[in-house]
């Protein structure tokens, strides 16, 4: 069967090529669909002529909506989502194999040395967008799937192919497969290099506020007791000290096995209405990464919610005026869960011996953000690990490429894991 | 002539009721005008009638286009400017009445207690806006050359009534009477409370540009040199501390008798590109303001403002990605200057005088910001002096008001200063 593959390899090449070819990047609410249906037919067609039940469908914006992930007026229109089903015999484990067809923005274009879209072939790699995060991953598992199928392997747990929209946005096509599929486990080929991640950070975006008081930038200013006006600009910046003094603290804590430690990241900040007035208000947003110990009962980021909020009015609270006008913490975006399947978990097991059998040196290890593998062990309950050909470091960039010898990889070493797997 | 003015206090109330509830709101280029145009009609037909050579104008934009305070595409069209000379006998110097009929905005219109164009008499006050900054000082000053003129109070000198607009804005109605009219002194009744203004601070606006470098937000980053992200909104907090360092070493300077230290105060601020990247790039707005003695041998800000980005890029240069990517320092915002007229000039001396013949403990003082005289001093060699009626502190407020008494006295004092100054 892993030779099969190999024998196979320009076909698997070529499949990726034809998935780099159509323009599938991520949007914001309200953007028209690009050409996610038409990639999402030509897997279709494929995996129906090797004879899984495939459903493509747009799902209802209900389905998700509500969710701390999805924003008001999402849908799915002109963006179905693929689910290709290969039944089992009967009495064997049902595995997942998750992959996300949506990329990122291509710009800036001028720093493309391979158009994004080319998928230019060069060097034993794929060039372009998507190349390894995560079309790659995708060609490769279902490039897997057609073998067992079309080789007559069969297994007696069912094999699922599930493609989605909406990593790079919102997650809201991950937690439909979590709302409606179930399987004992899941292997998402984000590009872990082969790697078996196991684990991934969860993220928050909270948006911290600081009131100021206006006033004539011209004219000294009394003393704020006295009605004097008050800077929420210069405020900021010891919210700015207090969350290099947090990324500090959380820098100490015991550290984990695979993940970097909790971060938090100001990424965006306004203030002030006027040019010659003290700034009434100032606004920072922040990225927050934390780690799967710091999530709460539910898997969720609650507690980091409450430790980020008493820190931030807690450490600037030496300033009188914000001890008076605490900072206030909100919470407009969305945040998603960390994941942690545990090393010993039979997908883990599996899939490590997998990649051993098919010659690779893989190891344990995860990926510091979020993906949809998350989702689904938070809230389906479904493990989800990632083995992806190709370099994480080289998503969402202008050089994004994998290695041919990693999609060939990962088809072999996904075959092999559901062989076993859902033996 | 000091009783004539007294007894018609009630005629000078109503003058001043009549331009306050003209709305002559302040405007960013490109907004419709108001009612600029019919408030200068009612003021040119009062002075006609009591023989002023009148004219009414809309100066051409080549009169000022190019001139640091003046923004490209401004123009005075729906806004003129008013000039009314009551000619001398002939010998004497000529004295310039200088006013703004512009005001700021009402908003936020919820705050008022009266109606901001209702010019409401409670309590000895006139209550609206432009009642101290400075309609009010508008009409005594018209009110007092009315009066002089009624009276047969012939002078050697030209006595000069000259109402402008945008003081609120851009200064480039100043602006034309400093390039259009010569005086030997002027004028100018902001709300001085009586006092005699001899000086004002000048202005500079910078615009502080700090590089970081973009980056996965949630992705942990190598060091700068490295290639890792460089989050610009850290950076501008090193800039802030500069800031503040600035500000004390200006207010450890020598002091000035009448004017506060220089300053420097942030007041707008924006940066980063998305909610999950390291930002890029952060703008910092400030405002200046300093002292006449900082100014350069042009009276402008030149001195300040290679003071200014020397000290920013000095004081952060301990940061090492600030000292290979120093921030940068835009002037985009042209600049007001700051003026001093000597406090043994005629036109002080004189004016003081006239304010204690009309029983005012009037002192020498100055204002902390720019004002129209400034212009007419710096550009023109006017010397202009501020003795106007009400508090300074309710101007730009929702409380604007002035007092009843100070209006006569005002009108009082500037018909006194007229008669010994160009006697």
């Amino acid at each position: 069967m892993c030779d099969e593959i190999a024998h196979a390899e320009d076909e698997l090449v070529e499949l990726l090529r034809a998935l780099v070819a159509l323009d599938t990047t991520t949007h914001a609410v309200g953007d028209p669909p690009r050409q996610e249906a038409e990639l999402q037919e030509v897997l279709a067609e494929r995996l129906r002529s090797r004879g899984a039940d495939v459903r493509i469908w747009e799902p209802e914006p209900e389905l998700v909506a509500g969710h701390p992930m999805v924003p008001d007026g999402f849908t799915f229109a002109g963006r179905p989502q693929l689910t290709a089903r290969f039944p089992g015999s009967g009495g064997g484990r049902t595995l997942l194999l998750n992959g996300h067809i949506d990329v990122v923005s291509v710009e800036p274009l001028e720093r493309w040395e391979h158009p994004p879209f080319a998928a230019v072939v060069a060097d034993g790699l794929v060039h372009g967008r998507g190349a390894c995060d995560m079309k790659g991953g995708v060609a490769s598992m279902v490039f897997a799937a057609e073998t067992l199928a079309r080789l007559g392997i069969g297994l007696a747990g069912d094999l699922i192919v599930n493609t989605v929209s909406e990593e790079e946005s919102t997650g809201a096509g991950g937690l439909v497969t979590a709302r409606t599929l179930w399987a004992d486990a899941a292997i998402v080929p984000e590009p872990s290099g082969l790697d078996v991640w196991v684990t991934c950070r969860g993220s928050l975006l909270p948006t911290i506020i600081v009131d100021g008081r206006a006033g004539h930038a011209g004219i000294p200013q009394r003393p704020w007791e006295q009605g004097g006006a008050v800077n929420a600009i210069e405020k900021m910046g010891l919210v700015l000290k207090a969350i290099a003094r947090l990324r500090e603290h959380w820098a100490g804590l015991p550290s984990h096995p695979y993940l970097s430690p909790g971060d938090c990241v100001p990424t965006m900040v306004s203030g002030g209405e006027w040019i010659v007035s003290y700034p009434a208000s100032c606004r920072l947003d922040c990225h927050i990464e934390y780690l799967p110990e710091q999530a709460d009962e539910h898997g969720w980021g609650s507690r980091v919610e409450r430790e980020f909020t008493d820190w931030i009015v807690g450490k600037t609270a030496s300033d009188p005026w914000l001890a008076a006008h605490p900072p206030r913490v909100e919470w407009l975006v969305g945040g998603v869960p960390p994941s942690e399947v545990p090393i010993d978990h039979p997908i883990v097991t599996t899939a490590l011996g997998a990649t051993l059998a098919v010659g690779r040196e893989s190891t344990l290890g995860g990926l510091d953000n979020w993906h949809d593998g998350a989702t689904l062990t938070v809230e389906a309950g479904i493990p989800a690990i990632c083995l992806g050909p190709g370099d994480v470091r080289l998503a969402h960039t202008a050089e994004e490429s994998v290695p041919i010898a990693d999609l060939v990889g990962c088809a072999q070493a996904i075959a092999v894991t559901a062989m076993r797997f859902c033996a």
